[in-house]
């Protein structure tokens, strides 16, 4: 039960969002609200994009409240689209490598949520990525495997494709896996994807209404984020379970559904 | 506002109470009940005795619960008096030579509390620790500068002296740099010294009845915590404010006044 | 291009060969002789066995050379078998879960070697692990896969059956894969391999030599290592290449071809 | 006997000198050239000056050689001035705090050498910080107390006054501790200091011609080494013992006599 931050808009640092906001990622990560974990110090993450066409990775075992590194890099660091991280392992190892976002080439990807039953399921989840990007496989997690899934479902249409469509077809297939033999788990999927240029973000789950998600707006820029990073909840709009946020370089927030439940 | 437990007894493995307790440290670490804070999670560390003269040591800055070498080690370890200790730091770097407990020869320290106002108070504190003993002075914390002025004032006494009465002499000292110069600050003071033989437990304050202490006894066997390691609350005598508890070698447990009120 | 050491005998503490001689295993921690790579600063790990049947693990990420708690450890653990070993990572990340030794159950292993081409061929590799211990594989490593694969060779013939003859299929199957599908690349396995009672230490590797492996035998008592602990050759016997050492529970250690190059 | 760089110039990505050379800053942290000790695998750090008036700071207790995140910022973080280094240590603890450079208001400063029988003279020189600096010490090293030493004596001229004098007063009043304190110990202080704008670095010590520090200047940029970075000689030039190379804003490098033999 994680709790993540995605933007974009006007290059601004980083700090503006993870660490200065009253209710910021830092402060989520010893006390979340909306969560069923309220403790998120299992490692952290940031990753944003420069000039470089690949995004910067800084990840850390460590909790995220008592590092000063991360202190240091939000107020330097300025970006035009980012993500930030805070975990709560459900399982698997506390290392740099199962730290939130994931990068592959262009690609970033981070994750609230799980894939029940696990330790059954890995191996046929692990089956879903092609041997080109299992290489990229770092870590144990099932988000890693998650993302490079839908990387490689994208690629298979010959990349660049349309990446709501590649999360829809992997996330499916996953939540199909989950059905038949979960043995009753749950699949909780709220997680952002980004390419530099446009952001997308999921909320869906096979069981429920699924883990929160809210945005707030602001002429070209959009926040994404777990849980409100103020009280002010006038200013957060709640996105809808089952639904995929769209922000297109330029262009205003869309919203369509994402594998409703009579679909799924 | 750390949490601790210091063991003298028959030889046990460090898990009985270090990890297996319904509210064990482990579980204090992520939530602690009778503390100020309820995180216990930068840093945390164990000490024990065997066979060498010089207690061992592990200490990690990561949180204690997610520390699978923890595991094995409370699993692995058994020993006659050991001591463990979850971290929350008030102002210095989650550093291992900031965890808990410090070592010095045969001696083994922990502490819960504070020196408030600490940026001020640190010289004049540390003025305290003869030259000889400044040289282990690995870390920057208030609980190590505390631990090794009152190893001094023994010292001073041609050594193997009498070590409540070090502490009383030290503890005194920094109560009246606090109250002279500590602008309104507060000296909390609950902790554990030990040689291998006999283990000492303090609970004083400035201002307040301090930081809560308990102990069980068991026949030949005694433990000392921050706070109960389970519901069973009749299991658990409270240590007084201003009390030292001193468990010699082979005797059962026995109270003094220390620095009671009038006299601090 | 790791560097190891397996004891088995009467328990001794793990100081005794772990920090102790000359040409200790931290001092090749910085600079290894007899070794491609002479620097093993890529993180370490001590398996040891006491009362309970499950080995206990310490492992970390940082050098060896600089960890105090490697120190105290080696100082108060006593063993009758116990693994130490240095990593120079050969591609894998520097996790605690990508260092040996590995454990499951009552089985310890460690690795010094490599498969070649591991992007290439891990997937294959990992093919060979059964579902149930794949559960288990808490890193990336080659060598975690090599192990997790013998265990279940040895599992499907029952298990507690002969494990040089499950190593033996192992190997050989992997070495098949490399030949046919590693595009010139090596296999080398220059490993240790115990339950508790018995201790097997393998020198194999597919197109040469392969990595050193010594031993010394003194009673009871027998030290398996990757390079010599001190000057004095004298003490020190090289297993021949393509050669299993097996030092059974209260027998001397004996030897038997593993995997001839003819036959392999 | 750590190494580092120091640049100031057009803003650069940090990778142009600390990963992308042949020699660079992360391959003499495997095998240094020209230092005693070849292996500085003690720890890291990278401080930079961007917009705000503080300069940032990453700092980590691993290796260089094996830190994903130090790759990543290298090709992400831009600068006009920066300082890097890579650490061996000389007997205080591989902690985050001990790791150059170290940071107070806009000053930066990292160090390679030491004071010899530091655990003798740590006292004493810590005596040389100001109290309200000595709340900003944060480890337990000599170069940390050098450094926030320097800051004292030049904010007892009223702050902003003239860097390379109050270097010479302290390094001068060090000297002389070490002369009549240190039992025949050796002083050596190679160092830089830098506040944003200038760049001062040092070449200094008591006893012989001190550690090695070159330079490289072409138009407006300098970079300050302790070994050169590639094996083009004719690029580097090195300072002369008991110099101070000073970069002001926009000046060409000078160079000026610092504690000469005679005076010092």
């Amino acid at each position: 039960m994680c709790r993540w931050i995605a933007y974009r808009g006007e290059p601004i640092p980083l700090e503006y969002y993870v660490t200065r906001p009253s209710h910021s990622l830092i402060a989520q990560s010893m006390h979340a609200l909306e969560a069923t974990a309220s403790l998120n110090g299992d490692g952290f993450g940031l990753g944003w994009y420069g000039e470089p066409e690949e995004p910067g990775l800084y990840r850390e075992l460590r909790p995220a409240w008592s590092d000063e590194n991360l202190r240091h890099l939000c107020r330097h660091l300025r970006s035009r689209m980012f993500f930030a991280h805070v975990r709560a392992a459900t399982g698997t190892a506390v290392t740099r490598t199962n730290c939130h976002p994931f990068a592959s080439g262009a690609w970033l990807f981070m994750h609230n949520g799980l894939i029940g039953n696990w330790t059954v399921l890995r191996r046929e989840v692990e089956a879903l990525i092609p041997d080109d990007l299992y290489a990229c496989r770092a870590g144990t997690t099932d988000s890693e495997a998650i993302f490079l899934a839908i990387l490689g479902a994208d690629l298979t249409q010959g990349g660049q494709g349309d990446p709501v469509a590649a999360a829809a077809r992997t996330v499916a297939a996953i939540a199909e896996l989950v059905r038949t033999k979960g043995e009753g788990a749950q699949f909780r999927f709220t997680a952002a994807l980004a390419n530099g240029r446009d952001l997308y973000a999921f909320r869906y789950s096979t069981l429920d209404a699924g883990n929160t998600l809210y945005y707030r707006q602001s002429g070209a820029d959009v926040v994404v984020v777990s849980e409100p990073l103020d009280s002010d909840r006038e200013n957060w709009t709640s996105v809808a379970p089952n639904t995929v946020l769209i922000a297109k370089a330029g262009t205003p927030v869309e919203f369509r559904p994402f594998l409703p439940r009579a679909q799924a």
